[in-house]
């Protein structure tokens, strides 16, 4: 099952060196969920071949506009290319009004539903489910109300062993309590031991996404053992003053959140324009945590 | 002095074929007038390598996305990258409610100062006056209100055929009057005709922009006469009743209005995602005004 996010932009505040604000483009079973969706998504959106039609999910983290601004334009589009089949954003509260607003005055009746879902960054909750993942909402700290999501793939069927079940002529009608991990005792006398007929599905990965946060352990837990954990990286830790009067986190922290947190990879994004070339930022979080690569741009990540 | 147009957007709605939504940079004696602001504004500005830090004024049609998403993005970043000096933005009403309520909930206190001039579709009016130009609206027919804007450069003053003044050993004090058209009787008898020592400056030229609008007489007297007219062009004239039921003009439209108001130069936009290729519309338009141009983002025109 393909689990995989495309970053659609890694800029933090500002578009600059031809960096965007931040947007992600999770792909989970070919099912397509945007997160956050700074000014230009819909464009990124066409530079890196992605049909914006096939996002049914949106999820926003707060509402600083690097991470929001291009979502009005996003919604524009999707009514203006004859959209109907429903979305659902997950976002603070506020954002309703932002978008409804905007929607009003433009005399623009979005020909398809829009469910809107507020997030509270008080706690972390489940807020979604279908049948190939859940997400979590990770409370984060900010300057104003930030949520993190954590994308947790369930657990997929066991695998048959086709050959085997087809030589031994097993009616295809046992398949799916096999594939559930039954063992079976047939009228025939034949016992069907699960183990024998079925390999485990791989193993469900987790991706957390951290948009903007201040270094705090508060959050440690929700982020535990994950396989890839997006993590914000605005400065070099020089400007680590800088950072935690602005309430973002250094490459070196970044890393050691992973390092604490036992994730198996980590992605930084989120560079503050400072920054022309970001070696020194990729350099930095792999002096902590070997397994740190940089969020470029129209790259797929494997999560 | 200096009087042109730079296209940062060109596409009509949704961007589509790497072709970015309305916007417009008008440099008038090096002061830069920023006419709309589609989803994008700010990295077209940076992609074509003007500083927006330079834009001091800005002009908003109306409330379609296409013309003014962008322009909270530019906000914000001016005011993330240092800008102290004001800036006038005119344009309908509601957009300050907009852009109000999206500073409140990033809990942004921008820290220059933003003028804003609300614009009204009823009747045309002067908006703007300063040494280079005046800017009055012009009354266009869409679906929400709108209003064009008409650029008109001032008559410079005449200027001096400073060798003659140097080789006549004429004081530089005479040369402000000079400057201003007056001749002069010199206490040591001698007397200055104007026309002797001085040549008129250029004809001062007209842009006018015409975002969105149905072909409509009542507006032509407003656009008169022109050096440039900007007039969308949305379709080609096969699709007149898609035109009339969007108050939008086609191709042949814009070349009629260009012709029966005398404009010099016609430049047409705002196409819609149907075009791929722009030949079309620029043949058809060409077919009744031969001075037709297409508007080509990252190009600058000569009004």
């Amino acid at each position: 099952m393909k689990f995989e996010v495309t970053i659609l932009g890694s800029s933090s505040a500002t578009p600059v060196y031809n960096r965007n604000p931040t947007a992600q483009l999770l792909n989970c079973n070919e099912k397509f969920y945007l997160i956050d969706c700074g000014e230009g998504t819909q464009q990124q959106l066409m530079k890196f071949g992605f049909k914006a039609s096939k996002i049914d999910f949106v999820f926003i983290s707060h509402l600083h506009g690097d991470h929001y601004f291009g979502l009005i334009g996003l919604l524009s589009s999707l009514h203006l290319n004859g959209r109907i089949k429903p979305i659902k954003i997950f976002a603070p509260a506020a954002l309703l009004e932002i978008l409804t607003i905007q929607f009003k005055y433009s005399e623009t009746v979005i020909r398809y539903p829009i469910e809107f879902i507020a997030t509270e960054a008080d706690e972390s909750r489940q807020i979604f489910e279908n049948a190939d993942m859940t997400v979590e909402t990770i409370v984060l700290n900010h300057r104003i109300p930030c949520t993190g999501f954590k994308f947790v793939q369930k657990k997929r069927l066991r695998k048959l062993i086709i050959e085997k079940l087809e030589s031994e002529n097993i009616d295809v009608e046992y398949y799916p309590l096999l594939k559930r991990g039954v063992d079976l005792a047939l009228p025939d006398g034949r016992a069907l031991l699960n183990s024998d007929y079925t390999i485990d599905s791989e193993k469900p990965k987790t991706y957390c996404y951290c948009s903007d946060t201040l270094f705090d352990e508060r959050y440690f837990n929700s982020i535990r053992d994950c396989d890839t954990l997006y993590h914000e990286s605005t400065f070099l830790h020089e400007m680590l003053d800088r950072a935690n009067q602005t309430h973002h986190t250094t490459a070196l922290q970044a890393a050691q959140i992973a390092k604490m947190t036992g994730a198996a990879k980590l992605l930084i994004g989120h560079f503050s324009s400072r920054y022309k070339t970001l070696q020194p930022l990729l350099d930095e979080a792999i002096s902590v945590f070997e397994h740190t690569e940089i969020a470029l741009e129209g790259v797929t990540y494997s999560i």
